[in-house]
């Protein structure tokens, strides 16, 4: 494999970007970035790791190279932010070859110019067996605009953006190698996209910023890890409760197709399968015409989203709550934990 | 294991240092920090992997905590820039009990509190073998006064901080397990620091802000990799060549000591040894009076640090060369390479 050095000096030709801003970039000590005055900076990381977070057998190296950078993009979507920088720590075994490499680099770059973001450093290191991606990403936002998860009152309506369990059908669709040649060529389409959605995720970066330029949220988080376990932060955060309507959770079609062949509920799948990175808002209930036109413009945009409401918040004391058909029930907050 | 929320809890609770320019910390998807005006935020990664940078079998967790940081302050001191915040990304397997992942924090974070550094965000996860710690630091500096690799040019002195090739006779030490009872007991605290050299290396920030602030450096880099390599990249950013006077190289006793009994030559572990985070820099002949007081004021501040001047920059065309006992000679970049 080539040396590290030729690495970085191929990672700063490939992500060389002149903007006035980036006064230093890839190649010294550290990069230098001069923030634009009156904004705050919104920073966050997200890892990926081999065998915990993704296979080698069925991930692209590109669409890692996406993914580790989109799963960040969507920390700032959930801010309202617009992201600027990122940093990127890359450790690879001595399996991985240069092209393949390469193609990590490649995804990543190229989600990073799609949303006008430099990649201005990180770190490069041999790893024994596991592929590691970390990324760093930094963002700007009027500080005042910014929507933590801790803005939810009682009698917010809350909302979801896209449809829900996608990424968990895809993740079940991959994991397991499903033999689906034997199911109607119909609903192939319908595969793909949930393999996608867990593959090459899209940030809602544009919904997230519109709907803090115009204060509409009140809080807001992105469906990481699932939307019961997620839910349960965001009220934990606010100080509140929630009620779900289950007939009104948006299951994606994959998740139903999944499903059926496994007998599962699709509604596990879309209540606690992660990965989806569509954004959990709650807005004030008078402002819910000001949302549904929201969806029309993003859609004139050639952006479109869907945006549900799923439920409304509640006093805390009356917990997380979900109706279902057979009642009202605890909806517990289950869904993926990074420790375990 | 305790759950991830558990963890996060953990941490927001103990690393909680409230600022007023931290508008958001641990807990919601992304830190939200107000830059200084004027200034410009200086930022880098740096990783640390199990069984690459670290052996768990030697290397305490606090210390691990403590390095993960230091290496990354390193990166400040070497733009002369003050750290302000942290992100921390851990990924831990299930052999790392609770006890054990709060000795990391408790070692990043009691480093951190030395310098004022705030951590606001990061990741976490499990790992299926190995500990990996990534570590994001973001440090400000007025922009004029950030001194890069770039800025040496022929005719200035070459300086380097402190003494080189401790922390690879430490490695030595550690990995070997060497058996030290049969040597004189005068040399133990040698033996001691060229050890703690390895696991708690020192940050030289007061050193990289002072020589920034005064513009006393024309070119600044930490020795993160080994002298040879490390001045082979700041020669080829500036564009230079440089000339190394062996006999003035500070070799660490502790290189002596090991050198002696694995019968190597300590110039070995002086100049090719790596994870000394001692600062190389590059003045102007006429600073060098400055120089040396600067080295003056800072023992006087109870931070004192050795500065020698171990040759001189050249032009590029005489490439990189070290005069001997043997006559000149040129000095190959060998150190280590974090892709091999």
């Amino acid at each position: 494999m080539r040396k590290e050095r030729e690495f970085l000096n191929d990672c700063r030709r490939r992500a060389h970007r002149p903007h006035p801003d980036l006064r230093l970039g890839i190649g010294d000590d550290a990069a230098m970035i001069v923030p634009t005055p009156g904004l705050a900076w919104v920073v966050a990381s997200d890892v990926m790791i081999e065998d915990v977070h993704f296979r080698r057998s069925y991930f692209p190296p590109s669409a890692l190279g996406h993914k580790a950078l989109a799963i960040n993009l969507s920390d700032m979507a959930a801010m309202g932010a617009v992201p600027r920088w990122c940093l990127l720590t890359l450790a690879v075994p001595k399996s991985c070859d240069d092209p393949y490499i390469d193609a990590i680099l490649g995804g990543l770059l190229k989600l990073a110019d799609t949303h006008n973001v430099a990649l201005v450093g990180g770190d490069t290191s041999h790893s024994p067996d596991r592929i590691v991606i970390d990324v760093t990403i930094i963002g700007e936002i009027v500080p005042e605009l910014a929507v933590t998860r801790a803005g939810a009152r009682s009698g917010d309506l809350i909302f979801v953006s896209g449809e829900l369990g996608n990424a968990a059908a895809g993740l079940q669709l991959l994991e397991r190698q499903a033999d689906t040649g034997s199911l109607h060529h119909n609903v192939m389409p319908t595969l793909v996209a949930a393999k996608n959605a867990l593959l090459q995720p899209a940030p809602r970066l544009r919904l997230g910023r519109q709907l803090a330029q115009n204060a509409l949220a009140t809080a807001m988080m992105d469906v990481s890890d699932g939307l019961s376990i997620d839910l349960s932060r965001l009220c934990e955060a606010s100080g509140v409760g929630a009620l779900i309507d289950e007939e009104a959770v948006p299951v994606a079609p994959g998740a139903r197709v999944v499903s059926a062949r496994s007998r599962q509920n699709p509604m596990e799948l879309a209540l606690h399968g992660g990965e989806d990175y569509e954004l959990l808002f709650t807005a004030a209930p008078e402002r819910r015409s000001e949302i549904e036109h929201l969806a029309g413009d993003l859609a004139a945009l050639g952006d479109p989203v869907e945006l549900t409401c799923i439920g409304r918040v509640t006093e805390a004391v009356e917990g997380i709550r979900i109706q279902t058909f057979h009642g009202l029930q605890p909806l517990a907050a289950r869904g993926y934990d990074h420790f375990s």
